[in-house]
């Protein structure tokens, strides 16, 4: 499994009202997208700062989203789609800045045999 | 559901095997943990800068956490509980820095009734 999670920071000056509704826009067109077997996409509600270690200060981040794709030749198919175009084409209507990390298990789980 | 994430930096001159090892130590505690529903930790990967969108740079991240919460009321468990606690002192070992997020569905569901 391949999954890609993303912090979104919405332009200057677009409302809360609507980043949210192109964000439930995005989510809906996600199901579209050949090769993605999964998308998400979260509103942050809080940014506490009163953490137990020191705190990691990036600024202000408007929505989290994450990606699942069921291997490498799904994420190729999704890669070269042309539907995953238009999807990205719709990002850079609501998307002001995009932080993407690709995340692994920390421990493998190994099959059965 | 309450859902948090947390981005997390390991200490400086901390070895990557290392911090591997502490965070798979801490998915081992977190199952004895009051009042927490589920826990994810992820190793960051790779933090690709080719973005379709302006990117975000926010400096190395070295894992990424999320921890699930059915209500409140489990969540007032968790705060109060010792084994958390316990918890977050092995946090300390090999978090060098955090970021947490509170998030919330874009969408919330409506129940069928």
């Amino acid at each position: 499994m391949i999954r890609m999670l993303y912090l979104l920071g919405k332009p200057e000056g677009m409302s809360d009202e609507q980043f949210k509704a192109e964000c439930m826009r995005h989510d809906e067109m996600s199901r579209d997208v050949p090769g993605l077997l999964k998308y998400e996409v979260r509103l942050v509600a809080d940014e506490p700062t009163d953490t137990h270690v020191p705190f990691f200060d990036i600024g202000r981040v408007d929505a989290i989203g994450e990606c699942w794709f069921e291997n490498e030749g799904a994420y190729k198919i999704y890669l070269e789609s042309d539907v995953r175009e238009a999807w990205f084409e719709h990002g850079k209507k609501f998307i002001g800045k995009l932080k993407p990390f690709r995340t692994e298990p920390v421990c493998v789980q190994k099959s059965g045999a």
